[in-house]
């Protein structure tokens, strides 16, 4: 495969070129991996100056994510935006399942021309999973997109991940009942720039706006960050059934990315997450020795099996293995 | 401090020995970890086989966790057993919260000359807080607890932590609605022995069973495991407060116990546990090259400043690390 020809293509917008370059990014396989590499090499000379704006969205089982992205996503698109939607899904590692698995779930968005639907992977490790939805939102910013959805359900780590690739977290909740406010995790509270309380209609209406009022109230509690306006962290009430909400919550985005650019936060915001992904990848490629060498992992099986019928204790083999190691 | 000495004190049973002990372990300074690999040497010649029942207790706040924790803890008392109770709070690495912080929560257990309760250190990183546990259940187990229950709050990689370091896994849940039971995370039902559904009084108990039967339900759609004897994962429900269902749960636990045992699948099951904490101490090790020497954390300095300014891409500047680093 030609990368440069490949990196044409896809500044170029073609949507196929951008499909085949997700799925070599994803790849584990070695060469697969330089190709990669070269490809985003490319990429970052065509098309430096590229910037999607980055929504990481994290919401759990049963909130409406689906129907909220295609609502909000045909919403952009109408306007004349390029959207692209990615999911980051560390939990498939465990269950095999992947999220965004079925695109009849945004049926109207998925056949939409200015839009871009991309699954999850499944059967990867976190590592894995971080890397390569990050180096798919780069082709996707390289692509030409305006606005880049990185969907996460909340589970585990996801939400810092994608946190960490985006330039600004929404967190979509269901309308609730007041005790399992609790039942946010307070240090997912922290990272998010909105909370939208979708379901806003018919018979929900009302514990919507109440469900609103209470996130509204315990994000005035946290800890001001210098990177928000006045009124942000915000929560707001949308349905993306009815549609109501969208278009507000659209203009909230823009206004706070807006400050953020002028402020300097954003470009901030983007050299901190340079950083982290840089220290992430030393520290991927570090375990990797452990297990691509097969000198190693046969040191590593023999220790293994000394531990596991008890003539040496775990401590003690992480020693002597860490010797052979340095 | 003497190691040899303290290892006797803990065997003997003095309980301010055992406490000191694990703020040793508990101290990332490296004369403690050295001091802590000593005395866990010493406690293995001494007492190298004393085995406690490691019970790990996952649940979100609000369940009812230290209720169970008083009541259940009591009651084993009661029968002449002695009870450690242990806390893993990855989570306060960001929060900086603690759990367990009040042993006002469970005011009569922590009186009681048969229970050691010990809340959890905060302010250290997941990797720190899995070995700092792990050794402090060993330090329960030489100093002849009979039950040691690892409690967790139902916080990413934390259960799975703690079910790396328990022979049982328990699941406490709250009685709730059916839409609710999706909100428990798949790979955490594929990790329990049973599921405890609390509250079952009061206004409660028609719910807590219907709760209850629902996971049954779902237990029983689960993948059959080889280590489980007939009927096994079960949900059954509890009452912390009126102290219903407590000794059928207890007699499940031992009943499930005496199988593996019986069966092989106890050794089985620490001799993976021991394998993979093996693992992870070469890979916490690892890691820890990248912070410890001052030369490579310089290194690891001038890239990160690199990346940030947008000189360097992020896996550019890691491949040149790793490059230093091999």
């Amino acid at each position: 495969m030609n990368t440069a020809d490949m990196a044409q293509r896809i500044v170029a917008g073609e949507r196929r070129a951008l499909a085949r370059a997700i799925t070599l990014v994803e790849s584990s396989r070695s060469d697969h991996r330089a190709q990669s590499q070269d490809l985003l090499d490319h990429l970052g000379s065509l098309a430096p100056d590229r910037q999607a704006l980055r929504i990481g969205l994290s919401g759990t089982p049963g909130v409406g994510k689906s129907s909220f992205i295609e609502s909000f996503g045909l919403m952009l698109t109408g306007q004349g935006l390029k959207v692209a939607v990615l999911a980051v899904d560390p939990s498939s590692a465990r269950s095999g399942g992947s999220i965004l698995g079925d695109k009849t779930r945004m049926e109207e968005l998925s056949r939409d021309r200015n839009a871009f639907i991309r699954p999850s992977p499944s059967q990867t490790e976190l590592g894995g999973v971080a890397r390569r939805s990050r180096e798919a939102v780069a082709l996707c910013e390289a692509a030409g997109f305006d606005v880049i959805l990185i969907e996460t359900v909340g589970v585990g780590q996801s939400e810092t991940t994608v946190a960490e690739m985006s330039d600004l977290f929404i967190l979509l909740m269901a309308p609730a009942g007041g005790d399992e406010l609790q039942g946010v995790k307070r240090g997912i509270m922290e990272i998010a720039d909105m909370i939208l309380v979708n379901k806003a209609d018919g018979a929900l209406k009302d514990v919507a706006t109440r469900t609103c009022a209470d996130y509204s109230g315990a994000l005035r509690l946290m800890r001001k960050r210098v990177y928000d306006p006045e009124g942000f962290p915000k929560a707001c009430t949308v349905s993306a059934w009815e549609g109501h909400g969208l278009t507000e919550a659209w203009a909230d985005m823009q206004a706070l990315a807006e400050w953020r650019k002028t402020e300097g936060h954003w470009t901030h915001r983007r050299s901190n997450q340079a950083r982290h992904w840089f220290e992430e990848e030393v520290r991927q490629a570090l375990l990797a020795r452990l297990t691509e060498d097969p000198a190693v992992r046969a040191q590593m099986q023999g220790f293994s099996a000394e531990v596991a019928g008890g003539q040496l204790s775990a401590s003690a083999a992480a020693q002597n293995m860490l010797k052979l190691l340095s």
